[in-house]
């Protein structure tokens, strides 16, 4: 494809999918139509089907897109700091101020409604491998540094650490974060890090 | 209402919301219509809409259900022990061993496509406050008895304790018990709570 009409198909398929994100938050998943997105973009029905044939593909685009951010932040925060706890700190001073994200519920439903079936459970089940490997490498890093010395396996730390995580944007969008105490949840995980770390005295 | 009709009443509505739950835990909460519900049950329709008129009254009742379930259990569990560290580590136990639950997902599904309705979104936030307030009686008896020494506000370890156990449970059922490190996430919840209740020499 020549450059110019690959940079047109990108934006284009950007646009959609922008267009499906917004309704997904505000319909939630499974209600979605494929009509929906088309009247959101201000496309033509051919116009969009051309990028994507259902909503499950351009979710699945949506949490891809997610991803690669998700990794592109990882790494940057492991690159920008010496001291891997300060880039923790980082990343749920991040946490505390963005708990609440619409866009996170839809993640959540695309799961729990899915998970009968075999297919998205597999799916799940790689992008929860996934997600759990790219933060690993924050905690491994920070054993490389001489920095940790966990006192539970690093595997284990991760694995507490997204789940404390993802809870935390769930109640938070789900109630608010006033309600969830999303502040000391922060430091409730960070009690724990320390010492798991073995970042205490 | 005399004594034998009403004990009939209660009993041919507990058959119902068994039915109900059951299938509910087969096909997911939205998915799943009136008519499923009157076929696994055995009943007429006639019969089965002398006690439900929807779904969603059925899943209010399979929550209320649960609700007094648990009520009861936290109570036997501060009776039942001297020490309030016995009784939570009698909890994760509990929770070790049944973490994955299919109902927990109809729950969730429930409360994640319903995020959008603000009737549900109510209920939701109302079952969260009674939920924390129920477990909380558990951390107070704990400073009551003067075992506890709290190094956070105790609604602060009482919000992160249930978003870990109900963040095991869901992962542990949409995955698997061994993908997400049960046994090792609640061994975390106990480094942290040691930490935040003060009992650690």
């Amino acid at each position: 494809m020549p450059k110019v009409s690959e940079e047109h198909f990108l934006q284009k398929r950007l646009h959609i999918l922008e267009a499906a994100k917004a309704v997904f938050c505000r319909k939630g998943f499974e209600p979605t139509t494929m009509q929906d997105v088309v009247e959101a973009s201000g496309m033509s029905r051919g116009g969009v089907y051309r990028y994507f044939s259902s909503t499950e593909e351009m979710i699945r685009a949506l949490l891809e897109k997610n991803n690669k951010e998700f990794i592109k932040y990882i790494n940057e925060l492991i690159d920008e700091h010496d001291k891997m706890w300060d880039a923790l700190e980082d990343y749920l001073q991040n946490l505390e101020s963005e708990a609440s994200d619409p866009f996170s519920i839809v993640v959540y439903e695309y799961f729990v409604t899915g998970w009968r079936t075999e297919e998205r459970r597999n799916y799940l089940a790689r992008r929860y491998e996934n997600g759990k490997a790219i933060f690993l490498r924050l905690f491994e890093e920070g054993v490389r540094r001489g920095e940790f010395s966990p006192k539970q396996p690093l595997e284990a730390i991760n694995s507490f650490f997204i789940n404390v995580n993802d809870g935390i944007s769930m109640e938070a969008t789900l109630l608010d974060e006033k309600t969830v105490r999303v502040a000391e949840q922060i430091k409730a995980l960070k009690m724990y890090l320390k010492q798991a770390l073995g970042l205490t005295k």
